[in-house]
């Protein structure tokens, strides 16, 4: 089986982003796991490793100049480098050079102060990747929980329960956790409504939609169960009852996996024409350039990577 | 101190409320939390004892008639003596007998075939005791949680989120960990969207409703504060940084507090004019008279009930 090949975008310079790629990369069971280049401006880079008394990532395919950026200010400068360095790592992947994509953090403000319009990163990768449907997949030891909704009100997230999307959420997450590793995966459905409404007593979506979601993905072959009661459903995931559980809205998902701690949770995007894995946090200005940002986010994501990119 | 005095409902006799309270109440480290008496059939409490060879419970306040139930099976029997020991347990309260009431688990189907049409537990208990306000507190040994709204749909979820109604909440929150032995708790309250709807990006309950609720709280001296994104706000209050969390709805408060396992969740009714403790089970017909019930969520019920029922 050849060693799949990642590429980590570096993202912001202003932020932690490339002090934890490069602590990450300086870790010998890091590297092991993948061939792994780094998408960014090779100086900065460098400067970074130097600073932290580490060495240099091995492969860089130079993208963007964080020349003019300041650790922990928020600037144009610092989100068109970040914006250059997912670019190049994106045209690399789809020219076939890498496997998937590791993304380190961007400011969606400081995008925005570079004159992009696009609300967020998931957002501008199904953009440069051509208009993909995307879900989020939050990946940890334990658990896997895809979102049928994600940033989205509490209200929309309701009207975005329907019964084609909770069918393409539950296709994309057992899709995922064959990529995972998981042969024919047990797929958990969670219901929208407390105790999965109750036989209707407590809201009808999960007669109406999500009921016939998970009957529609079971005759496509697909082990699929519920909708399940959400309460109670994270514990038997957690505890190997399921391999991956689709959730009905942000929280829903996110209150679980947050729950178990916040260094190991990788964010994984479906739906992309290749694998992104990214870490769970965001740019963290308020620490950047001090050498104490923490890199086991960015080694799990790189992990996460390395199964989804796995080449058979 | 005088010692706080408990009564424990029995529950329906035909699930496993009479065996979790026999067993709970055979350990000395349980009865040594308080003086503890049990509402229901003194014949049963006594042959349920017999047949796990464990001392029959000292002290009984005879109610009902469990004669003609048969474990695990649904029956109007079962669920009229279920009502009756809850009935002897709320008068002797609301008679100066007792402190505070622990509930065993009833079943809602076998009360309706006894004729009554309380939709639950609490509804029962709020209507015996005079129509009171409610709100449903869990408590774990790491979390406290009370929740906007319980058994409702998620929609209409949405619409009990009300600036009155999450005041409400938190004054009643503040009440419940203050009786729990906080002095000055900290109350922290959840938004309703993710990322506590992101300044009014994704829904605008966050800023018409819950902010203004925390102004008042914080206006009338409760140290109150948010609304916090939900998902991380849970690990930050079992890590200590809060001592009660509000959550908008029952699966935004039950998700974390389920995920800590179940038999410690206690089920605290906020609002009744005496405090009521619950375990976080329910009858379990498929294993009731099987002498196989865990006790702890019973003894779990009686911890807490006894802390809320401590006289000053």
């Amino acid at each position: 089986m050849p060693r799949p090949r990642l590429i980590v975008s570096a993202g912001d310079p202003a932020g932690v982003g490339p002090e934890v790629t490069v602590k990450a990369l300086a870790r010998p069971e890091v590297r092991a796991l993948a061939e792994i280049a780094v998408a960014g401006d090779p100086d900065d880079l460098r400067r970074t490793a130097e600073r932290l008394g580490l060495p240099p990532p091995e492969r860089v395919e130079p993208a963007g100049d964080a020349g003019g950026v300041t650790p922990g200010e928020l600037s144009a400068a610092g989100g068109a480098a970040a914006v250059a360095a997912i670019r190049r790592a994106v045209e690399l992947i789809q020219g076939g050079a890498y496997d998937a994509l590791v993304t380190a953090p961007i400011n969606k403000e400081a995008v925005r102060l570079a004159g992009f319009g696009w609300p967020g990163h998931t957002e501008m990768l199904a953009d440069l990747a051509g208009g993909a449907e995307v879900r989020m997949l939050l990946v940890t030891e334990r658990l896997r929980v895809v979102h049928v909704s994600t940033h989205r009100s509490l209200r929309s997230a309701i009207e975005m329960t329907t019964r084609r999307r909770v069918l393409r959420t539950i296709e994309m997450g057992h899709a995922g956790a064959r990529r995972l590793g998981f042969d024919r995966p047990r797929v958990a459905v969670a219901g929208l409504n407390p105790h999965a409404g109750e036989g209707g007593l407590f809201g009808d979506e999960e007669v109406r939609e999500i009921a016939p979601a998970v009957a529609d993905a079971r005759a496509a072959g697909i082990d699929a169960t519920g909708p399940w009661p959400a309460d109670t459903l994270f514990w038997r995931a957690g505890h190997g009852d399921f391999d991956v559980v689709v959730a009905m809205y942000h929280d829903q998902g996110h209150i679980p996996v947050k729950l178990g701690g916040f260094d190991e949770g990788v964010n994984v995007t479906l739906g992309l024409p290749f694998p992104r894995a990214s870490v769970d946090h965001g740019t963290a200005f308020d620490i950047a350039g001090r050498g104490i940002a923490r890199w086991q986010s960015m080694a799990a994501a790189i992990r996460v990577g390395a199964r989804l990119a796995t080449r058979a």
